[in-house]
This record gives structure tokens, C-alpha cells and sequence, in this order.
């Protein structure tokens, strides 16, 4: 499709690290990348030029939310998501296939569609493949995911196949039903944590003519170890020369060690998650500021971080917190996008440079150097 | 005192309204002038930077709320109120009076002090003049107020006489015990709603050496029509070249009807209260942005203003108040700093070419346009 391409520029020498461009209408993407969550049409606490000068590329937006509230066809008359934000770079829309199984308070699924009960207003919902599409074309996002069947882990083999192939048909209605070239499609590999299956729905998926591939169904609970397994083992089956995308992860940690095993987009709520909670991630690990420890402390949340949250002190942004001020969880939410992107842009130049390996050990020891357990909390859902 | 001075540039022709200029160590304020309230350090779900956006001179903090929380001695350490908030221009903090008879629990009056139970720990503390300007100095505004007796209206003459003479001896007590040539020293005037008490009060504080004289103990809960008759009855007692400013006040109608009557400064949390209950201020008078009309509107909140709330959709906005995200309070708080700061840049306009009787005309009969009664609610307190 003539409006999308991904360059890659390099890979790592000693990785499987990658840098790329992907190019969309409204920009190129410098990937590895990160994007920031736009569950409801904004970053939570974030005005959109704060979020640009964070750095970041591309936004993500949630289908299943927007589609709810305030209904695609609104967003559609208030001109399409990108005028309604204010965002001028690329938007990726997911399907809603995974808040529908976790937000959705009874659901159903046939061959047919997904069919849930709305936890704003309790009304029964059907959401098809075709019709998940025809939302993200009203929301009019530069990339829309395939609705994919998400199921709960652990699970016997017999339901993850089942929720696997399903996958792929409804990713094939998908491609066929969708209708804008403005448009790019990303296919969702699933299989949980069988490597066998990931190889089969790889394979499938890649036989067909997607955009992107995305890697799905991580990041809900398995260990580490076990998510950069399957992160893995599935990309190696997955084309060089179109994006991959690592759903919903995850902490400064999983970005590199997925980025290592070939991943060039990610997706995560924790950098605003936390921050409203009151924790910065920093190079030296997670900093809780709303402990008493700060009062006093006129040092930044991070020496040289260019975000308008470090142009202040620890001290009063635990003074915020304290306080009950909004001010406290908008200033580390800034400062949290602002970290993750410094980290994707200094995972770009280390790629370039064949470093990574040596840049990701020096920043895996700054995070464990804190003399206390990581305080992070919240990877995953939306 | 040779670091502050009140340039008196122009008087209106036809009104009271003067246009001038108040020195400080941090810059000008041009006056009439708004300054936006920051209760706690931040001006509330607005970043420093926004605030200067807004085109805000001086910004208020609370002396009580400060010294309880985070404790004006940690404010001390932390650099002093300007660097931790961050705001380079100058600040102007209220003496505690106000707050200790409205929010502490318990209150008792002698001569030589007020005391309280703190509303948040519950702690008794004990507010002496000389104590209020202590706590000014730690927090190293560049006005501090007098420490004044407040009490609730209607009240019967003696009360009120008794409060009024107690507040002109707790001046006489700030002002020798002050110690610092960089913080300019405000008196009160109080003295109810009786004209020739508030003459008396004029009279008695302008025989001493303070840097500005407030008008106290409005806009709490009086018809508008005696708010204005008051401030005339006192501004009448007040110098020339001195600036005046009338705390706690209020509406956009009520800013051009005590410009009129000769006031030059101002404060109320009235712009980010109403804005963080969905109600934006406009020429055309107050919009309640969650309400269901405004769904699909594509127009600003207001045409033609600046501020980055204007650059969406009302229907945007709605989204985000329906929605319950904080980026709706944030934005219309901005939105309703910067009209009220402009509301103020337009006064200061139309003093300068001796029209603004026609300006305050032409706005009164803007805001009185809507279809709707006014909705804007919670002038006065902190
Ligand atoms: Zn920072
Ligand atoms: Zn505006």
C-alpha cells in the first residue's frame, strides 16, 4: 500500500534490534518507538502540545472506549480523532477485542462476533471484525488493528488453538471488509504461550497482505522470562521489512528486552499510571515522590531530564501529592512520557551506533541500582 | 520603600477607573490586573507555564494553607515560594485571616492573637500578626497582607467596630514588626458594610506607611449593588498613588463595576472553581460545557480566544467532563484564566483612550445576551 512503508535502516549487530521509519500520512515514526495512551481521546492529565513535547510520534487511541463514549460517529462529525485531540502525527487504533474480554461485563463470542454488555451503560454490544473496522475508519486513525479473540491465561491448548484460528478469520474478514487506503491494517498474532502455535499463526497471518504485525495476548500476567520467549520465537517468523508492534507492554525493562528480540513499537498506560500514583521511573529505578523522604529535598525528579516536571523540586512535587493537587499527577505524568521516550530515542542512537547490548546492560544496572524494590505497578491493560 | 512604587498613569474620564502600573522586585503588574489564586503553591490542573500563557502578571498564595502544608519553613528550604512554584514574576500572599475564621474549626480571638484547630490534622495553632508576617517572609512573597480580624456579616455595629479597630491595631503590629525591604506591606480596610466605619479604617491605616491598601471583608454572600457601594465609600478615603486592591472578587461584572469605582487589583478562584465544574466564561456570558446540547458542536468554547482549550471543539470539551477526564478541568480552567486576563488587557485599553464607560457597556450587555441565566457559581473564598 502506497501511503505506508517501513524503511529499516539498520539492525543491531549482536541483537536482533532494529532500527526503522515507518512512514504514515500524517508522519514517519521512529521506531523503536513508543506510544503514549489515548484511551478516551486523551492522554489522562496531558494537553496534546505537552504530549508532543514529550517527543512522542504516534498516539494510541481505544476503539472499545471511544466507540462507547462518545460514539465513533460523534467523534466522526467533530471531524475524525486526529482534529478532535488536536494530535498532527500518526494515531493507531486498537481493535477493542481486548477490553471487550476485560472490561466487557458478560461477553460471548461465536464465529459470528464478540457480544458484550457496555460497563458505562450496561446496553448489549456486538462488535464483528467488519464492524470493528468500520469504527476505526469513523475514528479515522492511520493504523487499525484486527479484532482479535483474547482469552485469559493460563488455558488449556484446545481453547488457545480455538481463540488462535479464530484469530486468523477474523483477521482475514478484517482485511477484506476494510476500505481506505489512508488506512494501514495490523494483523495481531496470538497463541499464548506456545511457541508452536505463535509459528502457525505467524505463518498464516503473514500470508496475507497486512501492514504491520503486532504480537498480542503478553503482558497479562506470565513471567518475564516467559513474555520475551514468545516475543521470540514469534518475530522470528515474522517479515523484516514491515513493523512489529508488542501490545500493551510494559515497564522501561520489558522495552529493551523486547526491543532486543525485534519488537519496533510498544504501548503502555504505566508511564501515566504511575505517574498519577506518584512514582517517576528514572535511570536509577522508580521513585516513589509521595514519600516523606522528599519533603525537603530540592533536588529534580531527574538530573538533566528537559521536562517541565524536572524544572522543579522533589520537595514540592511531593508537596503536591500530598496535597491532593492535580498538579502532582500531571507534572509525572509528563515526566514519565518524557522519560519513556528519552529511553526510545537513546535505544535509536544505540542501535545506530551498534551498542545496544552494551546500552541496555548500563541501563538495566542504573535501574537496579535503587537501594529499594521497584515501586512501579500497572503494566498491561488499559 | 524604594523597591516598590504605584505608577498612576491615566484616570477614565467618565468613571473612578484608573490605569497604572505596580512595581515590584519581580517585575510590573499592570493594573486594573487579575491575579489568579494558588491556594496550595500551583494554581489549580495548571502548570506555571500555562499560567504566564494566560498572560497572568502576579499570582496569589495562601499564607494559612501553606503554613500548615507543606509548613512555610519547608517552603523556606525549598527555595522560597518562587522557585518552587516556579513563577518568576511577582506573588502576593494573603495574611491567614481570611482563612482561619473560614475553614479553621474552631476559632478564638483575643487581642493578641487568633486560634485555630487546623482543618487538616487538627492541631490548635495560634496566628499573632507578627507570626502572619513571619510566615510571609519564610514564603518570600513580594506583598504580604496584614493580618485582619474577620467576621462573618450580618453583624451587628459593636461586632463589627470591634473587629474593624482590633484589624487597625493588628496592622500597626505588621507593619513594626515586618523586617524585610523586599516585601511590600498591604493593609486592610474592613469594616462591614457601614460606610462611615469604613471611612474611619481608611483614614487610620493611611496614616501609616504601608505600600497598598486592600478593601476586606466582601463578596461574602452581600447583594452586589452594596459590594459596589462599599468599595466607592472606600476607595473615596484611600491616596491616589497607592495601589487598591479588593480581595476575593469575583465575576467578570463585578471586576468593571469596582474598576469603576477605582480598584486596580483583584483575585478569586472563581475562573478555575467554575472551570473545573465545566462552566467556561465567555463574551457572551458563562457556558456549561458538560451539557448534552453542546455534543457535536464544532465551534471554540469562544471564537477568536487564544488559549489552547480554543483550539478544540466544545463538543471535545464535553467529551472530556462526560468522560471524567482531568483534561477537561484543565482546559477550561485555562480557558477561563486567559478570558479573564484579557478581560482585564481590554479594561486596561479602554481606560487608556477614556472609554471605558462605553467598554463596560458593550460587555455587560454581551454577558446579559445568553439565552440561559447565568450559571458561573462560588465567587469569594479560598
Ligand atoms: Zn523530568
Ligand atoms: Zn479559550
Amino acid at each position: 500500500m502506497s501511503n505506508f512503508h517501513f524503511d529499516l535502516q539498520h539492525r543491531d549487530a549482536a541483537t536482533g534490534a532494529r532500527r526503522g521509519v515507518f512512514v504514515t500520512p500524517h508522519g514517519p515514526v521512529q521506531t523503536p518507538g513508543f506510544m503514549p495512551v489515548g484511551t478516551q481521546g486523551t492522554v489522562k492529565g496531558v494537553t496534546i502540545d505537552q504530549v508532543a513535547a514529550t517527543g512522542a510520534h504516534m498516539i494510541l487511541g481505544n476503539t472499545y472506549h471511544l466507540a462507547l463514549r462518545p460514539g465513533h460517529e460523534t467523534v466522526r462529525r467533530l471531524g475524525g480523532l486526529h482534529a478532535m485531540c488536536g494530535w498532527e502525527g500518526p494515531i493507531l487504533t486498537d481493535s477493542g477485542g481486548f477490553q471487550v474480554f476485560s472490561l466487557g461485563e458478560i461477553n460471548k463470542v461465536t464465529e459470528h462476533a464478540a457480544t458484550f454488555r457496555s460497563h458505562i451503560d450496561g446496553r448489549i454490544v456486538e462488535l464483528t471484525p467488519e464492524r470493528s473496522i468500520e469504527i476505526q475508519e469513523a475514528l479515522g486513525s492511520d493504523v487499525a488493528m484486527v479484532l482479535d479473540h483474547v482469552i485469559a491465561l493460563p488455558a488449556d491448548t484446545g481453547a488457545v488453538t480455538d481463540a488462535m484460528e479464530r484469530s486468523i478469520r477474523w483477521a482475514k474478514r478484517c482485511l477484506e471488509y476494510a476500505n481506505s487506503d489512508l488506512q494501514a491494517k495490523f494483523a495481531i498474532v496470538q497463541g499464548g504461550l506456545d511457541e508452536t502455535l505463535r509459528a502457525q499463526c505467524a505463518r498464516e497471518l503473514t500470508s496475507m497482505d497486512f501492514d504491520g504485525y503486532a504480537v498480542g495476548g503478553l503482558s497479562v500476567g506470565e513471567e518475564s522470562s516467559e513474555m520475551y520467549r514468545v516475543t521470540a520465537a514469534t518475530t522470528e517468523h515474522l517479515p523484516a521489512d514491515h513493523p512489529r508492534y508488542l501490545m500493551g507492554v510494559g515497564r522501561p525493562i520489558d522495552l529493551l528486552e523486547n526491543v532486543a528480540r525485534g519488537i519496533d513499537l510498544f504501548d503502555c498506560v504505566m508511564p501515566t499510571r504511575n505517574g498519577r500514583n506518584s512514582i517517576a521511573f528514572t535511570d536509577a529505578g522508580p521513585v516513589k515522590l509521595r514519600n516523606a523522604v522528599h519533603r525537603e529535598d530540592r533536588r529534580p525528579v531527574e538530573q538533566g531530564c528537559p521536562c517541565i516536571a524536572c524544572r522543579h523540586s522533589r520537595g514540592y512535587i511531593r508537596h503536591l501529592f500530598n496535597a491532593g493537587e492535580m498538579l502532582g499527577p500531571i507534572l509525572l505524568s509528563i515526566h514519565n512520557l518524557t522519560y519513556y521516550q528519552r529511553l526510545m530515542s537513546e535505544t535509536r542512537s544505540a542501535i545506530e551506533a551498534d551498542r545496544f547490548e552494551e546500552f541496555r546492560r548500563e541501563k538495566i544496572a542504573g535501574w537496579n541500582s535503587a537501594t529499594t524494590p521497584s515501586e512501579a505497578t500497572g503494566s498491561g491493560a488499559q
